[in-house]
């Protein structure tokens, strides 16, 4: 383990962070509020802490793959813990656990809150909450492009498999360029959104609250009652296909402004992602209209709307589906395991996986029928080899294992079954509301601080795709002895 | 598919269950009961049925690795309705879908119950309900070791690897050999049960319901409060070291029969069986300590039996753990995945196979650390195929899937989460009582007709470990073609 170089590295995302600080403080300066002092000292001591970093000696310049995944998994505790400085100084959240909760739920795009009361704070401090999102969403971006492909994780193999034109796989040296590109695309996408937001009658603030909630499939509102404040059809059916554009892969985007919009439809995972949300919000409109809306058109809306934001793993609200059929619960249950595309801003399992684990599962059915005969799993056009599959096959494996070992440590708060479980779905799966307690219209306030830890872990967890974090768990990890 | 072949066999297993019926027919007699006239009907019926299909004549011989699938798929189907007609004819449980539900729970040895009121029912009609567990339990040992092993399905190819005296890879052509010894450990263990539970003060017709839910890892009782109503520390101790036997490989009894005791610990499964055994009994007697028992004695006492009785899949219980604090309830619902050891009469997904997937999760990690070393998964001391690995992951997404499909499936019925999700737990791991209204104290007969029959086939995958159900659901498994 190269140290010196892990702790430089961590120094230079800190500053970064200071900067991303930044576009708060003049929100908070704009507004007038006394947050405007609590984003100045949190400037100065990251900075004071970070700067001394950079300045570190290097003895060896090389980066390994190991110090890739240090980097990776510490840069998000750090960049949370210090994240969290903002809401700690300025009082808006009084205790630190839970300030650290509600900072690494934003970088990590998952949007679960301990607020209970969001529409009095601060805008600075709400700006910086959505704005961590938008960073979040971005920094996924850079990572499972530029990073996790060296190490071979399942769902970025298949992205080195398809996208020939932007591939991962070799792009390497050239990270800066494809970072660029993404960063673009991200950008052009946020913009689009804020201009539509306004034009259905948001307000500007909202409208960038809103946006980075979206793009970042995070789905922190600075309204207590999330997009369901605004009753607004316009608004909703604009927030649900970004919400949905923001869960696929972003590379389809890439290919498509080089003018290949039937690439969308030839990608095997965008496909079934689509199919998925269709039947999904078939299946949930029929189940709550009658029993809940009495018209067919608002049963429609509100399933569209929660199927896609659960799916993309944002989390945005317009209605209590809390008080939907248990039908429509366990769906929406199912689709906090499925996520979104790899190479989107979303989290959880995600399609390209599921897909592989279906296929996967029906070869096996086919080869006891045939046993002599040879099959091969296919994505795209492309077999697959057997490593990639027992891969895919050990990802859900042990995303299922932490999500149990973490039910296990939140189940010490004695809670009701809804939340013990739906909280570390939707935190492991980066969505942010569940059921229960921490339903649509609850909040994580009354958990307690160790499970409020244990969650906080998960969403990073989950965002990482488990390998970073997990890896720092392992003795054999630190060891100084390369293989 | 050699339907001829597979009819006439299902003959010959009809007349089996006919046969079966005999002692339960007795039983009736001796208690001067209204049921044995349902018992003869049912015989009657029955063979009527079965006699002329095995007349069928035969233009073929052979039985095809599919046709066995069929067979064991179809006979578990059929000998589950058949076996419902004394329930059904005697007017003991009205509605014939919870005659279905109650024997498919019986021969699955699941042990789950539409029963409201057990204790005045028909001394023959009880006696036949657990007799089905003895029947079941005994049948899927010789079907595993029998059937499956043609087809290379991974637990029993880990008792190949780890069965020398006893492998069943090689013993195809002397299954019936085989059967023997297993029936005749079976008989033992059985025997000294029954004589053990006598010497504790449980009456003789106890005695035998009572070791034929254990033996067979059922859990049927004559009573409504199950093992709790003698309130005897004796026999509960009895009952709990031989749940914990017969969740165990019954080829290690075997080994150990010719002189080797040192086998038992060599196996790594049996191992784990024991190490996950007694960590969940001391952190459940932790938790249940103060909270619901003022004895440590007490608390160990109730931690040690439920603890033992779900891992081992058999649902007996002593105390109402619906009560308990979520941190044991989620422990018990943990076991309720893990089940017993290969080659043993319990069910869910088997230790050997959890054990080899944290073993698999541990090289995956090490194989980021170091991605030039070669790493092996081992069992016992051989290292194991990739083959074996992937269908170990495969049969672990399988479970999964096919849980989560139940759950969606029943959820239809608009319960509880706990209810909801813990009966599809407790009918698929073949264990009986979940929690919520099927919990300890509870029962399953609220639940619709749809989710009994979705829980009954449930029970069946379950016992028969996926692959030959989903099978029957595979059109190309019904093509004449061979390939």
């Amino acid at each position: 383990m190269n140290f010196r170089m892990v702790l430089r590295v961590l120094g230079i995302l800190l500053i970064c962070e200071a900067l991303f600080m930044l576009p708060s403080l003049i929100v908070a300066l704009l507004y007038n509020g006394h947050d405007a002092k609590a984003f100045f000292y949190s400037i100065v001591m990251i900075l004071a802490i970070a700067v001394p970093l950079v300045f570190i000696k290097l003895r060896n310049k090389n980066i390994y793959a190991r110090d890739g995944f240090a980097i990776v998994a510490l840069s998000w505790i750090i960049m949370s813990l210090f994240g969290a400085l903002p809401f700690y100084i300025s009082g808006a959240i009084p205790s630190f656990i839970d300030c650290f909760f509600e900072t690494s739920s934003g970088f990590t795009t998952t949007g679960a809150s301990i607020l209970t009361q969001i529409e009095g704070l601060p805008k600075g401090i709400l700006f910086w909450r959505s704005f961590t999102h938008w960073v979040g969403g971005m920094g996924v971006i850079v990572l499972t492009l530029a990073i996790l492909p060296s190490v071979g994780a399942g769902a970025v193999q298949m992205m080195k498999a398809e996208s020939p034109g932007l591939n991962p796989g070799k792009l390497v040296p050239r990270v800066g360029e494809t970072a660029k590109i993404l960063y673009k695309i991200y950008l052009v996408i946020t913009a689009v959104e804020v201009v539509l937001l306004l034009f259905g009658g948001m307000p500007l603030y909202d409208a960038f609250i809103h946006t980075f909630g979206t793009v970042g499939t995070g789905g922190f509102s600075n309204m207590n009652m999330s997009v369901g404040a605004y009753n607004n059809l316009f608004l909703e059916v604009v927030i649900t296909v970004f919400m949905f554009i923001s869960g696929a892969n972003f590379s389809l985007y890439y290919q498509m402004t080089k003018g290949s919009f039937s690439v969308l439809f030839k990608d095997e995972e965008f496909r079934f992602y689509l199919w998925v949300v269709i039947l999904s919000i078939v299946m949930v409109t029929m189940n709550i209209y009658g029993s809940v809306f009495a018209s067919m058109l608002e049963a429609l809306r509100h399933a569209s709307f929660q199927v896609v934001s659960i799916i993309s793993t944002t989390g945005f609200v317009t209605t209590d589906f809390e008080q939907w059929p248990m039908f429509s619960k366990i769906i929406l249950f199912i689709l906090m395991f499925v996520g979104g595309c790899a190479g989107s801003t979303g989290g959880a399992i995600k399609n390209v996986r599921i897909l592989l684990l279906i296929k996967i599962m029906r070869r096996e059915l086919l080869q006891i029928i045939h046993p002599k005969a040879v099959y091969s799993v296919r994505f795209g056009k492309k077999a697959l080899d057997e490593r990639t599959l027992t891969e895919v096959l050990g990802f859900f494996f042990m995303y299922i294992t932490i999500f149990i070992m973490a039910v296990l440590a939140v189940s010490l708060d004695n809670l009701d079954w809804a939340t013990n479980i739906a909280s570390v779905a939707a935190c492991l799966g980066n969505i942010g509301p569940g059921f229960g307690i921490v339903g649509a219209v609850g909040n994580y306030s009354t958990l307690s601080d160790f499970s409020k830890l244990v969650l906080s872990l998960c969403m990073i967890i989950g965002r990482l795709e488990i390998y970073p974090i997990l890896l720092l768990a392992m003795p054999s990890f630190w060891k100084r002895v390369n293989i």
